[in-house]
């Protein structure tokens, strides 16, 4: 197969222990094929370069760090887009993009997420597949928002998220589809920590360059252990979700939202998408 | 049988996906008997209504959301008062009340608190088992007080104050008795949110106007889908819990410090009541 | 065996039903086969004493509640030291160290950290098995450093830490290594509460007077029961990450970062003690 496309993940190495991962896919990065392709490729190389001990992910895009799905794949395009890269259960034998975050969860590095713009829907998802999440606090948005679209989170959503905020913080985040800033998200444990914006890099730079120095065995033992110490997300419950998310996104009034939500100006930049919270009620209309 | 009572909890449909719940038991907001058959009432309507999707439960007195249990109905008298609807297992099998709190967590609608005055004891219980919790940051004040009774927490606080807020938190809160402002609530996780009372009112219609306006289905299966992916109260750990609590509390040890608390003016809207986070060492002289 | 040690644990009783622990063992408090002794005889009075209800540990060194394990005695000799107090499991059938942290989970009484000064490693897995936690807002400082020094935490710290922080939070705590402060410590779960070092000492009494006053039966059915319906720490994860532990740390890269802490005056109460989070690398040297 020839492959020309650019890749919407540049990887720059820091140092030999710390790849910088810049994720770009204009106009607000949405998640579609071609990026699932892209973190296809970048896992089995985090998992197997020998000296590698830390990845951070950030967007080139301030004000978008992983906007949602591309609508326009979900209910069957996504899927078959490319079936030998795209489809295919992974290693883990889950679909592939649950595949993707099981294996960065038990990959022998740290990953860390650095949120700025809005990461919502699957963008909040793949941050909480995410080993650790450090979000600026003027700039950081977070949000579920598939209840406006008649639907609920995959991607290990449901999973992942009452993990880490509680059923009662779970409920309201994917009740309400409201975007979250990221004091809120800290204290809901949705994120790490908030860090002022001017602080951020510097904050970042010092956590990645300590996790580089120390040694890899005591990283990776650490990590091995800690996944059998810890409540994680299920491979049967992963599968079982994500089986009826594709089921539910399948339906007519998926479908229904989704056509709203592009005459309203979705999927480009502009006011829809940039304040989809306060926005989101209209896709019912 | 004849009833003439007016009901404890009075409903307002804000719209047809949205009831709003006021509790009103003068003259401080204890739970007794009928406050048990207002709730499965109640309960049993929330259940089935097809279009209902948000409730919220509210107080008609700003100073009590849910003072706590009638202490003369403790050890028999609220067991027996109304045999056919008050002491029969409920449709979940468990004893009354944990069944109105289990069918709550289960019903395909999303249940809110909005927490002003003291919810001690049985009102953090109840607060505890409905999917969102909201306080007034000046009004809002939890506890559990079972100890200064020579008791503990029944009713689910065993189970729920600890999913909620950790083992750490959960034995400072019930070793101490102690009453606990929204803020430190919010900050222990016993509240999702502790906001301005001059804000509450607009944040929680904010909140449940939007899930009035999303798709039912999708709200259930929400629901559905967490409480299969959360550790939730095992229904077997509530009848232990229950059998235990109710054990304890007919001791003498109960009825000495019930007794006191009479004396000190308690069951009463007075300091006693309003200040029993500070004045719970009383009960045991 | 005769004893003229002075115990590094020195009991005060504030009333019958509360004891007041100071731990010293100078000239950083650091965790020896000393202090492992003097934990076991205090644990046997805890468990039997029958007036007891409350027990707070606190420091008599305000920069160091307790430094970290002394590391001339990893690998071997803090085993051996003293076999026949020391090396054999204990009542609970675990390793003596985790012995005594489980019993004190299980005793029935309640025990306080009051932390003031540097507790790492040891320090910190001593107070996660505490059953609640009260920090100096300007003193307290929390650390898992052991990646420093080529390992992980042992002693519970991999069990008890997630289920106090979460995954995340367990995970940028031992894998960066960093000094905590006693508000992020808060908001991350891993005390109960920051509190003005001018205001902890009244803030424990009261805490303590309180539980010291109400009745031991609902205290002890209390911690009972609550064991049951939480996660805690299993013994046999326990006993398997504190084998791991001293395999890891029997090898050749602790030995050589172990060197290294010596010779940058480490062990001592000087600048490497007190800045071990900002001079964590230059054991890498």
């Amino acid at each position: 197969m020839t492959e020309t496309r650019v890749s919407t993940l540049s990887v720059t190495a820091a140092s030999a222990g710390w790849w910088k991962v810049l994720f770009e896919n204009p106009p607000i990065n949405m998640y579609d094929p071609g990026v699932l392709r892209d973190f296809q490729d970048l896992v089995a190389k985090i998992e197997t370069d020998p000296n590698l001990k830390v990845v951070t992910f950030e967007t080139a895009n301030p004000s978008f760090f992983m906007a949602h799905i591309d609508l326009t794949q979900v209910g069957g395009a996504a899927a078959t887009d490319d079936p030998a890269s795209s489809t295919a259960p992974g290693p883990t034998g889950l679909p592939p993009w649950p595949d993707v975050l099981v294996r960065l969860e038990q990959a022998p590095v740290l990953t860390v997420g650095v949120l700025r713009g809005r990461a919502r829907g699957v963008g909040s998802e793949f941050l909480l597949a995410l080993d650790v999440r450090f979000a600026s606090q003027e700039l950081g948005i977070l949000s579920q928002p598939e209840i406006g679209f008649g639907f609920f989170p995959g991607g290990g959503g449901m999973e992942r998220l009452p993990l880490a905020v509680g059923r009662a913080r779970a409920l309201e985040i994917i009740a309400g589809g409201e975007d979250f800033d990221a004091d809120t998200a800290e204290r809901y444990g949705w994120v790490n920590r908030s860090v002022a914006d001017a602080d951020l890099d510097a904050f970042v730079s010092r956590f990645a360059e300590r996790v580089a120095a120390f040694d890899k065995p005591a990283l990776a033992a650490t990590k091995e252990l800690l996944n059998k110490r810890v409540r994680m997300a299920e491979p049967a419950d992963l599968e079982a979700t994500q089986a009826k998310f594709f089921q539910v996104s399948a339906g007519p009034l998926v479908a229904g939202h989704g056509q709203r939500l592009f005459e309203l100006g979705g999927q480009t930049d502009g006011d829809m998408e940039r304040n989809l919270g306060d926005r989101l009620l209209e896709m019912q209309g």
